[in-house]
């Protein structure tokens, strides 16, 4: 049977190359980097270089670079740990409401710590406004966190010029980088930005692995507290093998990124083009040039997403209802509601995020297969055929 | 040139049969098990039959694993989770002198959030005394952290006696068994805990993994936050191979404890026995009989413990200083000041830690090469020969 993956923002699979580098630290080279003989310094050295390469894709400096276990993980030292560390200063944070779970999760937490949370709202895209983060940072303000991209929606927001206004106001600024990082160019410089996340599936490097970039001189409190591993920043032993692998993904997603996006980009324009050209009724959500090269979104009227996810991997096409954090969770999107989608046209949303293994004819195989199943799922659909448009009034601007 | 590695404590190789069963989780059974369609259930299963092993391992029910990154990780969630979650009954939580970093460094950020903490001092083999326990529990009490079996001394502590005094007084009762589970028995039914950590690596499992037992209902603030993954105690996308590898090494564990232990004991036994007898002026820390039974750790009397590791590792033997996370950062070990070893005895802190792939070749290496070189060391040290007592009066009981 033919086949499609083409959810790539959930899991991706991991490359033979990442494999081959991680593969002699489970055991040839397994010792621990924390040890002063001879085979503790050569995984130490390994640790090293991945640093470098994490660094190298990112434009920052090796010692900027904390690897964490996850982008999850990430987000909640960069929020958590700039706030605990910064409460004498003021105890105020902004974020945009369609964050990830992992940074408005961990805002709720220090809530609950006597915190006090902004929560940005966006357009019909998805975009903050750079004017709107102006306007609500006040004197008590520590932290702004605000996505790169979103992994929903694919939109990208103007990071560049919010993290201007809060380097102005003295505001520590974090973005999110985990949809992003390995899919489109990312440099801290460019992005202005005193902290970012990333995460290594986003890289085909393995589960397991993620990083936190900062600004040198940022004050930080460990989310993981113990031993001085990652200077005293997150404590444990270093995960080798998995360090390896993020350093080696990191190192091909420089080489080949200037080739990748244009070439996921335009399998990702003939989708979306033929999906919205041979089936009625489809919102494409998200900005249509401001958002990631090989993301593409939809709300299919009078579908449950759900429905359609099945049938699609019944014909080898695996594709996502939204965030694969939230599709076991919750029955609306709140980054759809963000947006002012209707609550039943977000039932129908469909997210496919293509990458460089993906090929022309899954493309096509994809656009074989989707209208027919849309008409189908759409002749038993109890909603199918009303007329009420897709945005709702006065939810966004 | 022979070689011995007796440094299981700080790091261990990936058994084969775990690498065997990680590998087709990196790459071609890839999907996120947060996933809904098919091959996402398939990885799903495949986490929950890791679950399975890994709560076999310990007698716990597979509900009450949750996964974490390491050993570290768990020690955070369990201390800084109930502690946080329990802070409307009270604010105090009593630990250990000599209890791992990440479970006192865990303590020492929770003073800094208003929690008051005791630490339990310890008798010169390293042991908590139960009745000095039940003395400092009051009513705001709400967690008592004491580690299974110290990973610098050996010495295993009296668990099911002191958590029965806390169930009777309903403080909840936590045990880091990084150092033991793999290396002793350990059942969470008979050490009557409520949360227990383990560690990947302990079980010759991937560097990235570990796992916290919590009783079913102890209520949990997650330590990172996010998505519902690990029944909303533990976001992030799950580490997979890793979580593969963890439940596979727990099967083995299993398996061939009962085997492994007198095996590596009688190696200790050995190592223990010529050690005391061939070489002058060395002290066995920790307690001779209620220890870990491949864990053996002396201090030289008039040696550097570096240069010590330095000229062993020359002759291709690895062993440690005290404790991985601290050989760098440190110059005295707490946990020795702690059982009273005059600071500079302390200096000449080496522990040998023995798994089941050690042989008996491997320890005659080891006794033919140690006392030649600590006689070298000796030659050269400016206090060697000075007559002074082991342990410093008044400090332990």
């Amino acid at each position: 049977m033919k086949s499609a993956y083409l959810d790539h923002a959930s899991a991706t699979p991991v490359r033979n190359e990442v494999i081959e580098a991680m593969l002699p630290y489970f055991r040839e080279r397994f010792a621990n980097p924390s040890n002063v003989y001879d085979i503790g310094s050569e995984a130490k050295r390994a640790v090293d270089q991945s640093r470098a390469s994490v660094a190298g894709l990112i434009g920052a400096e090796d010692k900027e670079i904390i690897f964490t276990s996850s982008g999850a993980e990430a987000n909640n030292l960069a929020i958590k740990g700039i706030a605990l560390a910064r409460q004498k200063k003021g105890k105020h944070i902004v974020v945009s409401s369609i964050e990830h779970h992992s940074v408005l999760n961990s805002v709720r937490f220090l809530e609950r710590l006597d915190f006090e949370a902004t929560f940005l709202p966006v357009d019909k895209y998805g975009l903050v406004s750079p004017e709107s983060l102006a306007k609500v940072i006040r004197p008590e303000t520590i932290l702004v966190s605000i996505m790169h991209a979103n992994n929903e929606i694919g939109t990208i927001e103007p990071i560049s010029e919010m993290a201007a206004i809060c380097k102005d106001k003295e505001v520590i600024f974090h973005t999110d980088a985990v949809a992003s990082v390995g899919n489109t160019r990312v440099d801290v410089g460019i992005l202005n930005v005193d902290l970012l996340s990333l995460s290594g599936p986003s890289l085909c490097a393995p589960k397991g692995t993620g990083a936190l970039y900062f600004r040198k001189n940022v004050r930080l409190m460990p989310l993981i507290h113990g031993g001085i591993q990652e200077s005293g920043r997150r404590a444990g032993t270093e995960n080798v093998p998995g360090i390896v692998g993020l350093g080696k993904a990191a190192e091909l997603a420089k080489t080949e990124l200037p080739e990748k996006e244009p070439y996921v980009r335009k399998l990702r324009d003939r989708l979306v083009d033929v999906v919205l050209k041979k089936i009625e009724k489809v919102t494409l959500t998200g900005h249509s040039a401001k958002r990631l090269p090989g993301h593409a979104s939809f709300c299919f009227e009078g579908i449950e997403g759900e429905s359609l996810i099945f049938m699609l991997a019944q014909n080898g096409i695996y594709v996502n209802t939204g965030s694969a954090c939230a599709s076991k969770a919750l029955k609306t999107s709140p980054v759809l509601t963000a947006i002012g989608i209707r609550a039943d046209l977000a039932q129908g949303s469909t997210v496919f995020t293509i990458d460089s293994d993906n090929t022309k004819e899954e493309i096509d195989h994809v656009l074989e297969k989707l209208p027919t199943i849309v008409h189908r799922l759409r002749s038993i659909s109890p909603i199918w055929g009303k007329e009420i448009p897709a945005y709702e009034e006065g939810v966004c601007s």
